[in-house]
């Protein structure tokens, strides 16, 4: 771990979104007099990727809505050096040397006292023959989002398919619907929303079609080529069919971005993505990493896990940048709690799934519940469908999905903060939670699940 | 505590509303066997008496909705007993026996096994010269509903006044506005919902006032006259003042209904309330006492409370039930967790405010940030105020409370689960919460505060 950084001294960040800056941002903030460079190779900074979605639906109308803050804010306001269009092309740990490139082609060789690598991830782009065609998308930074946005605005995109009904792929499916696109999404898994078991996955896959998304599990897209008809993009399922589309969404997931740290002989962890330790420190002592590129300590395993997302992002990068100028901050570790709204549902989750304890060699049982969202008298309750997955012996917490029209978002929240309290179900259905007839039952589903869960407690 | 009873043992319930019908029905359970009488001094059983300003509102059309259960379901389908228009006369501890007097004026002497007592709480009705004249109302049981939505429908009502500014005055002035009636809302104290820190409900105040309701605090109503003018009910404030209103709300809080306890010698607690231990045993050994009549031990202070709240009620019934026929569940405690729709506003608390944590002697400060209910850039977005009390020197979590156009209701369920599990504010701030541009910020207000609050330890 870096020791007080030397006044003066220089810190270097790779990566200028979330995790960028956010270490750049805590690093400032604690040392007024340290010098602060960040590398960020796209033409955007600190930019809400996971808000995209609603750009392209139309929801968010300006492009700039996403920018939290751009480069000249953090330049003027917090003194850091930001560099578009600049990339890290190597790092030597060893000389403390990042060679960089800037837009106009001219390198140089910056010395740092520490460095943050904050390189995100890619969204994997299958080597598909014609994967490269024109109509064929990826939904990662502001641009992919801008490109988008303009093939749709220049009108004549009737159809769309989207490759990966992850929740990027699902987000992307709405988005479509919502500028008036008849949208179809292939899965190559037999579920939509793959990160949750499958009783769960299954609401949403029943919402999704109740409002027209066409989708086809099972489904493996061998390659793209020129449509015939009054179709742009024509794509190959295996098998041989032949189908037609205007447009293609490719949302098959990201990897972490772990190149440069990679040849500068950093270690990765079994997961693929840059090894750290607590204090978001790699296998050099000078160097850190945070974000999508790193990994995380799961709080129910406590094995490192790769789950990326904005908020481990922010979270991650703002103790490395603590800890890049000399700070002893320590990462609680994480839940992969994630929230979705997918057309009129909430999906919400937390923890392992009732498959990810089982892999884990957890002996684990689940209940499920269907409660209600409001008092069963209020107008506007809905169904909220609860699943908690517990250890079957003694009962521990190891996980949750929520699902429902309204009030899974925040309700998942309760059971990531039992996760980290490694309480029991016992413990869960004993908690003082709020009532009100427009805000839940007197029994919150969660409470329910949890009472559920302890009578099946096999002591 | 009772042992486990006897076949055919007989077990009565005294109050048949939230408590008593969870105990009743939680023996039915867990003992097919056994006589369970419950006995019911109203008319109804099981009503969502939370509920009722919103039937009185007319949002909840019918008053059947506001019944769970009625009393044949009970008889029916869990061979409850159940005697309405009943009322409890005397317990006779030592003989086991409770004297009851049915509607017909009948006496009964009816021998137990053992005994619940759900009495539940009286409406304050403070002894004004004037207070039982016509137009003047309580609002407690469905009853006091019934009376209040015949009198608005007569029709005539222009202008009402509420006496107390609590969370149920406050509903009721929403309700009574969502009549087309004019609202003044009069306060002893000099803020509104007096359960909260000055600086959150102050919030509540200014959308009272926004939204055209009068307020009026440090005022004492002396008593009721009839009125002149056009108005039908007069009141005269301390210092003389003499106003006229249409009708008057009466909603200046509520006491335990403990008569019938301490007439047979039953223990009280410092609250006023009846004794219990963690499993609802009060200081007669086959006398239960569960909900709004009964004490609960706050899990911050670890002391006895009287918190009457419609969850808590529902959850000590079900242990009383358990522990009546031989149980030995416990009950985990309560945080006074609650939440309020006070017009386009929710107001959500746990544990204790500023104020209470000082009384308890415990060293506390506080944080209060404004965050945004769901990302900036996400339509719908509005502030949400969020305060967290912790101690000192170890930032143990005290208490919390959340108010804001929505999204306070269920967040304050994580600041209860964090309390629950004795968290510091570091260990808040740690918690891996959901996130999605719809739902939340990527930094939830929640985990803001608690961050804030980091900052201001004093190791």
């Amino acid at each position: 771990m870096p020791a007080a950084m030397r006044e003066g001294g220089r810190l270097v960040v790779v990566g200028g979104v979330a995790a960028g800056m956010s270490a750049a941002s805590r690093a400032r903030r604690l040392r007024p007099d340290v010098e602060i460079v960040v590398l960020e190779r796209g033409r955007d900074v600190s930019y809400g990727a996971c808000s995209l979605p609603y750009y392209i639906a139309g929801v968010i109308p300006s492009r700039d809505d996403l920018i939290v803050h751009d480069a000249d804010f953090f330049r003027r306001e917090r003194a850091i050096d930001v560099r578009l269009g600049t990339e890290a092309m190597a790092i030597d740990a060893r000389a403390k040397t990042v060679a960089c490139r800037d837009a106009q082609g001219v390198t140089e060789s910056l010395s740092f006292d520490s460095l943050v690598i904050a390189t995100g991830a890619r969204p994997v782009k299958p080597p598909l023959p014609g994967i490269e065609m024109p109509g064929v998308f990826v939904v990662r930074s502001l641009v992919d989002g801008d490109a988008i946005v303009e093939f749709v605005e220049r009108g004549g995109v009737k159809q769309a398919t989207v490759l990966g009904a992850g929740y990027i792929g699902l987000e992307m499916a709405e988005a479509l619907l919502a500028r008036g696109i008849g949208v179809t999404v292939l899965e190559l898994l037999p579920t939509v929303l793959p990160t949750y078991d499958p009783d769960m996955s299954g609401v949403v896959e029943k919402e999704l079609l109740s409002k027209g998304v066409r989708v086809r599990k099972e489904t493996r897209v061998e390659g793209f080529e020129p449509a015939s008809g009054a179709r742009s993009v024509g794509f190959v399922l295996a098998g041989g069919q032949r189908l037609g589309t205007d447009m293609v969404i490719v949302a098959a997931g990201v990897r972490p971005r772990v190149d440069l740290a990679s040849s500068a002989g950093i270690l990765l962890g079994g997961t693929g993505a840059i090894k750290v330790d607590a204090r978001q420190v790699t296998s050099e002592p000078f160097i850190l990493a945070a974000g999508d590129c790193s990994e995380a300590v799961h709080i129910v395993t406590g094995k490192p896990v790769w789950i990326p997302l904005g908020t481990t992002a922010n979270k991650q990068g703002k103790i490395a940048g603590e800890n890049a100028i000399g700070g002893s901050a320590r990462f609680a570790g994480v839940a992969g709690t994630n929230v979705t709204k997918i057309l009129d549902l909430e999906a919400a989750q937390t923890g392992l799934t009732e498959r990810g304890a089982e892999a884990a060699g957890l002996r684990a049982d689940s209940v499920r519940i269907t409660g209600s969202s409001r008092a069963h008298s209020y107008p506007g309750a809905g169904p909220l469908h609860v699943k908690l997955i517990f250890e079957r012996t003694d009962g521990r917490l190891l996980g949750g999905q929520i699902v429902g029209r309204e009030g899974a978002a925040k309700r998942i929240d309760t059971v990531a903060t039992a996760l980290s309290a490694r309480m029991s179900v016992a413990d869960l259905a004993g908690i003082d939670m709020s009532y009100a007839p427009p805000f839940s039952p007197v029994w919150d589903p969660v409470l329910i699940a949890a009472a559920q869960a302890v009578k099946k407690i096999t002591y």
